[in-house]
């Protein structure tokens, strides 16, 4: 983030309203209304599925997304990367397109003694609200935050955006006010419908994305020189 | 599938329907009109992202999903799992719901000599259609193929469903006939505007979702006995 010493769950608390539209129904008591689940999610999660309405159908694309403070007066906002010539980003136009933006990390398969007790451990978030087109002269910022969400350092080890790339770039903006978090991080325990046999294996089997060893591009002169940035991005998601 | 020798890709050959409001306008060299291509993301992901649209405005949500034919005459269908009670299964009341449905795999990150240049390998499939709700007599196929799609053999390891479960599930099938394929899997080459300075490490991270150690459940009795259908999920996502 932009302001160090303040974290975005802290620039968020009580800030994430949960609107009447947007309590679950389903399992509420996995909501939570906890600036931080939030953050965290946005922060580990690499794509973002973004639904939006076209011509009165339901479209859904995944983007890369980050969270940004663009000094704007509207705070940390969700940024997601594009392009101009993209269907969402031409829809958005001036006035905005309503979005609604997914994240999700599937943490885990949960095996029970019977099927319908399996489940999974997620952690997911769902961002409502009117994305809105960044203006031309805050475009080099929003490029940096999505550059910093995957590989922070990156920006300083190649050489900066020209003129004509971040022309060729859009990023839309999202306020981060209106959310839902889910989560479902722990074993429920066995239940008594769960089949009586204790001998059925049950248990979670972890999930994680996780990066194998980087593949240096054919012209690149010292392979073997893995840069500090895709290093520490390696390391951070093998954790 | 349900018919042994005939894949999924050979039943949606020439099935699948790339519509004038399906063509890509972005990168549109990496559309796919492969079926196999199709199969492939749907069987490999364990996670679908659907949008729908709720009193006009865009919901997106994760569900898990497979692909079955229900012998109802259909074909082999996409198939959503879910509640009763979830909102998305209650509009789909009679009528059924148009949705998109992404599906996409993250299969590496691609760093080029400027961050402009640098994108991912990735293969996302949108499924476009109304989602009909699956009748209760087909339920238990439904639920079948969906256990199937993550964990095949663990049908046969747990007890079978009780009337009250399949009950208190529902789950939504949407035809395969409408869909979009993008597939970014080839390093795309250095490009002369990506800096000349090829000291700069440039190349790709491979991704995965990876499974660790599977965990027992505090009251499984042989905790070391990983059932079979557990041990090749395992193997499977970790090859």
């Amino acid at each position: 983030m932009s302001e160090p010493g303040l974290s975005l769950a802290e620039r968020l608390e009580g800030g994430v309203r949960v609107g009447p539209n947007l309590t679950l129904t389903r399992n509420p008591e996995r909501q939570s209304g906890d600036p931080a689940a939030l953050a965290a999610i946005l922060d580990e999660a690499l794509v973002a599925h973004v639904a939006f309405v076209r011509r009165g159908w339901p479209v859904a694309l995944p983007f890369f997304h980050a969270v940004g403070d663009l000094r704007d007066g509207h705070g940390p906002q969700l940024l997601l990367h594009g392009s101009p010539a993209a269907g969402l980003f031409e829809q958005a136009g001036s006035n905005g397109v309503d979005v609604a933006v997914c994240v999700s990390l599937l943490d885990g398969l949960v095996f029970a003694r019977s099927t319908f007790g399996s489940s999974a451990h997620y952690r997911s978030a769902v961002i409502y609200g009117r994305a809105r087109l960044v203006a031309p002269d805050l475009l080099p910022a929003a490029l940096g935050f999505l550059v910093d969400h995957i590989t922070p350092g990156r920006r300083q080890e190649v050489r900066p955006p020209l003129g004509q790339e971040v022309k060729k770039t859009a990023v839309l903006a999202l306020g981060l006010t209106q959310a839902t978090v889910k989560l479902a991080q722990s074993y429920q325990g066995e239940s008594p419908d769960d089949g009586e046999d204790r001998g059925v294996w049950a248990g979670v089997v972890p999930l994680a994305l996780r990066a194998d060893q980087p593949r240096p591009s054919p012209e690149t002169q010292n392979p073997e020189q893995i840069p500090p940035s895709v290093r520490a991005l390696v390391e951070r998601l093998n954790r």
